[in-house]
């Protein structure tokens, strides 16, 4: 098969690029292991940032967000006992959109396949050749069948244990990595959400997290040491943990409990892989960074980057331009950057780190007052949570 | 001798408590251990924040240093090669003075004596008895002879290795400590300082800060491993260093030399003891807390302790009401709390961890290119910097 453009993976990524090159003519093939439902099942993050839904809109492929998703004007940060609400419109003139990332991926895929656009599930990429040239090749396997994309360039959109960045030679990437001592236990549960909006909490105990997919259904997250066992957590006692750490003074329900229908352990990693591009291949999203999810900044961080690679590959095709193609390792990894720091600092904020010492919890404790009282560090979690235009 | 308020250390916060209490019309004694000279003659900070230097001049203590010290708007923030201006009074509506402490120190002294107020040199405390009860008592020795000051209150300004903290009884302190893995070398220079505003350098070799004393003579300062002799630095390293670290894109020579008269190594440590009040005995400044110096906060937090004890001394003497009294260890470990977050904030941001991982690095740059571009955290950093009106 000859395509101009060869796309491993169709998550959100993968697929937005596909559909946004098409929208410039530009045609592609997404290569994606696994069968349709299951990606749209895959349960993933649910927070986009406002630059991101507006690209979505802009593209034609936002309806059934902009009908189905929350416009969330801001977030609960709680700890001692109280609430503090950042006001995104009010401090960076911009708010988030709560629409899970299984649906952006339903759309996205609906969209494409409307349009005609080439999307082969249960291919697996085998090999990505000829990266140095100028025309690559991506081998796959579909159907019992060997097969070959031969295009002009390839962008691995194929998550942090694709193919994609395994291909590129020995030596051509230097990678940063931090592990965090501790992990998230996530649940979905049949109840209506603890509030209208996200509550970040922090609490001696550990971090927790309120969040929905719904009116109701409650995505709700524990921080849990490492190695735990999601069977060391029936469902009593999960419900019991989300009501100590979320008290208020004065007391009350704070979770309203419903049957808990997932469960599920997230380790906390922070990686970023340096060059995202060699020759005609162009790393995007997971393949290239992971960042902890306390910031929300994962599916938007990889929409951002195929937003640039959509722009890039766009002007190549229509007049031949380099620029931004070239540009592009750069320019995406400063937002990559910016994202970490953001991620690892809301992280550090929120979560009790258990080799910490009491001089670092005082430190977090007078941090978590001041923001509480600051407009300016208010300020700084709106824009950065919210997305910010430039970087 | 029986003197309402017994005070240990002639120090800043030691003299203006005692030039306060004057004010209200409530006596004190002031214990040194050394001689005037000395005292008038060591060398500390020199930034005064904007509501201290209010309180100085509300006192009347504040006519030489509205003369002779430098109102700052704003600081310079120095990485890769280009500066980035903190405008305080645009951010915060606030500035700083810069003024050395040590005159600060000349200042108070020869207003307590104009005054008539008791300041004993080479007076060494020796003992804190009685804390317990409502007559506390300053054992002491003075050209020989020894004394006892008996109060209704003490109040330790005596530094870290004082007496003070020493007297509360075993386990009535809690302490939090940390150790940062590098020191600076300070210099005293006869020469012209680099820019009007003090610039705060990062840079991969470590922090430089250029600070001064007076149009003649600079204040320098180069991070250095934990260790250091000074006798490895020559002043032509000192000079060469200093340039490099400061190199602005561009080029040109970015450091006035001159005769170096002073040089030595200051050590980074964190550490705050709680609570601040034991029965009779108050600690203030640093018998009760030390700051790195990367935020220019010890003498100011020294100076808003004795702000809070002479309001609450002066209202027990004025009416008997204990509430400022018994309020006064929780009022001070607010701002002392904010003080090291933001000092260890300051410190991380513009220092190079030997023991950083090189993902460390990357959110460190990220960090500090965030800044140059965000107005929320330049806001931060001049509301901090200029002192908080209330934490």
């Amino acid at each position: 098969m000859r395509v101009p453009v060869g796309i491993i993976g169709a998550g959100p990524a993968g697929l937005f690029l596909s559909h946004l090159l098409h929208r410039k003519g530009v045609e592609s093939v997404v290569l994606e292991r696994r069968d349709r439902a299951y990606c749209e099942r895959r349960q993933r993050a649910g927070v986009v940032e406002h630059g991101v839904a507006e690209a979505l809109r802009a593209s034609g492929a936002g309806e059934r967000m902009d009908r189905e998703g929350f416009v969330h004007d801001g977030i609960e940060l709680r700890f001692g006992g109280r609430g503090h609400r950042v006001d995104f419109p009010g401090l960076a003139g911009r708010h988030v959109l709560v629409y899970a990332q299984t649906e952006i991926v339903k759309d996205l895929i609906a969209r494409r396949l409307a349009d005609g656009g080439r999307l082969l599930f249960e291919a697996e990429a085998t090999a990505i050749e000829g990266i140095d040239t100028a025309r690559p090749r991506i081998r796959f396997t579909h159907g019992g069948a060997d097969g070959v994309v031969e295009c002009d360039h390839v962008v691995a959109c194929d998550g942090f244990h694709g193919i994609g960045r395994a291909s590129l030679p020995a030596g051509a990437l230097t990678t940063f990595e931090k592990a965090y001592p501790f992990s998230w236990l996530g649940i979905l549960a049949d109840a209506a959400p603890t509030s209208d909006e996200l509550i970040y909490v922090h609490h001696p105990n550990g971090f927790a997290l309120h969040s929905m997919r719904s009116p109701a259904v409650s995505r709700l997250y524990l921080q849990v040491p490492n190695g735990t066992d999601p069977a060391d957590w029936p469902d009593e006692r999960i419900w019991a943990e989300l009501a100590t750490r979320s008290r208020l003074d004065g007391g009350g329900e704070t979770v309203n409990r419903g049957t808990i229908t997932d469960k599920g352990i997230t380790p906390m990693r922070s990686f970023v892989a340096e060059p995202m591009r060699h020759g005609a291949l162009f790393l995007a999203g997971d393949a290239a960074h992971i960042v902890p999810p306390t910031g929300a900044k994962g599916l938007n961080l990889a929409m951002h980057d195929v937003m640039l690679l959509a722009e890039a590959l766009g002007a190549w095709h229509a007049t031949g331009a380099t620029a931004l193609l070239d540009a592009y390792s750069a320019t995406a990894l400063r937002r990559v950057w910016r994202a970490q720091h953001f991620s690892s600092w809301m992280t550090s904020l929120l979560h009790t780190d258990p080799s910490g010492t009491e001089f670092d919890r005082r430190l977090q404790t007078s941090h978590l007052e001041h923001i509480a009282g600051s407009r300016a560090v208010s300020t700084y979690v709106a824009e950065n949570y919210t997305g910010l235009p430039r970087v």
